[in-house]
């Protein structure tokens, strides 16, 4: 009798936590004139089902560090953002991936960069954190983990160049889970005709992606050498923890204060510990998708 | 007449104006035990000159920018230390340096990783940010910018393996120049052995150094993973800016509310816009010197 009372009051619990998630496709110059109706229904239809699968498993009880990869790894495949095989190729002709990851309960973190033998860094990244005593492995020696790994190589669907203006997009996740644990992650192929070797913020802690339990979990976008110089993501979280300012303001202020005044554009994504979910972008457009603890859903593509 | 009573006012504003510097050649298992005292008194007479002909190049007015990279050079030439020409090997058997210098006056960064074909990654890492529209380049890529620009290859002096117990350090500087403005720059061998790849916190902005005018400049050492885990350099910062704490409290803040948790080991550098210098660390010792704006010098190496 005791035994089911347990399970009857676990299953209460665990009904009445707060869980929420939400994706990008990247910020840019993403406006009504350069991006078909067609797209927009195709893309927003495919952000909708991302966060709708990462949501049940949320749902389910799956933790956030697990279904923000899975949300990642769909967005990698897809081919329409660039990241996974949709990058697009540096200056060499081919491409170089960067991925980063999060855990905000320990705040473990596993990134990769510069890696070209993978279709899902993000992936690869995770598998960083939880084989290696590293944090940030780069370039051949990334390459070659993935080999021994045995992680799927790399397909690169081919960058459609003629479409570049709508799909400008690093992608990246940010989750909250029953059990109050924040993750985030973020993939990108980084900037077209990039040096060999360049890499953006997406995969830097702090810059990128930042999640940290009773806190926030971030995912950014857009031209990263900014997101990099302001240390975008933790001046965000900082600003919670030192300040005590609203996430909204927050982000705002990080933007207006840090990011703007050094020329930098892009967006965030952000979940707060109580499972509301935030879009912020100073571009024409960033590919988003959320669902938040209420249970409602938010799509979009233009401001 | 006018003009000599110009120079006359500009002469003596020069004079007046606060300058300082610290550099630290990496925190660690340095005692008195593993330490021979020769090695004590050449060590500390070789960061003393540094820091001397850091601190006359400041007060001829160079730029603070200069000076750390000019100071990074000589401890990367050094040998005793774990970067430049004393850098430890990777478990392939090479050296793989990584190096980040940033400017405090504008925010702009310059940062390698993984190069493994100059013997000073600070003065490569100077160069991306002056050449190049990135901030971060890493690997084969960067290999290649250092033989375009034709800095000297790398001439490993070979690591001293019997003396890895004191030779431990990650090297790094700091300074306020008579402007105002304020630079950092840190450079290392990273970790012995590591996996090939493998990126520390040394070249990442927010973890391994930050540098902004009015606020501080510093440069981190220690074990790598959790500076960046807990974007430590830029938490310093934020706690200036955001809880307006004293220097001190905010790197003893940081330490033990940051990195010590999650069990990091290590040691900071920083200088104050006002010419202050800080040294701090939770290892038992940590090669370091300074010079402050009151022309008081401080060597040391043990606790």
């Amino acid at each position: 009798m005791l035994y089911t009372r347990w399970i009857f009051l676990w299953i209460t619990w665990t009904m009445a936590q707060p869980f929420a998630i939400a994706v990008h496709g990247g910020a840019g110059h993403i406006t009504p004139h350069n991006l078909p109706p067609e797209k927009v229904q195709k893309i927003e239809q495919y952000l909708r089902e991302v966060v709708e699968e990462g949501y049940a498993l949320l749902n389910q009880g799956r933790m956030a560090l697990e279904v923000v990869e899975i949300a990642v790894r769909r967005l990698e495949d897809a081919g329409w953002f660039n990241a996974g095989r949709g990058a697009v190729l540096n200056e060499d002709g081919f491409p170089e991936l960067d991925a980063g990851i999060m855990d905000g309960k320990d705040k473990r973190v596993g990134a990769v960069a510069a890696v070209s033998q993978t279709q899902n860094p993000i992936t690869l990244a995770r598998l960083v954190m939880e084989r290696t005593p590293h944090v940030l492995i780069v370039g051949t020696g990334a390459d070659s983990l993935a080999r021994l790994w045995r992680l799927p190589p790399f397909q690169n669907q081919g960058y459609p160049q003629s479409e570049t203006l709508w799909a400008s997009g690093t992608v990246g996740a940010v989750a909250l889970d029953k059990y109050g644990n924040l993750a985030a992650a973020t993939s990108t192929g980084g900037i077209p005709r990039k040096k060999r070797g360049r890499v953006g913020d997406s995969p830097l802690v702090g810059a990128g992606l930042y999640a940290e339990n009773g806190v926030v979990a971030i995912s950014t976008t857009g031209h990263g050498e900014y997101f990099i110089r302001s240390v975008l993501a933790y001046d965000i979280a900082a600003r919670l923890r030192y300040i005590r300012t609203s996430l909204p303001e927050a982000i705002q202020e990080a933007f207006q204060q840090r990011l703007e005044p050094i020329g930098g554009t892009g967006g965030v994504i952000a979940v707060s510990p109580t499972g509301e979910i935030f879009f912020h972008f100073n571009t024409p457009g960033m590919y988003r998708a959320g669902k938040d603890a209420k249970g409602t859903l938010m799509v979009g593509i233009f401001r």
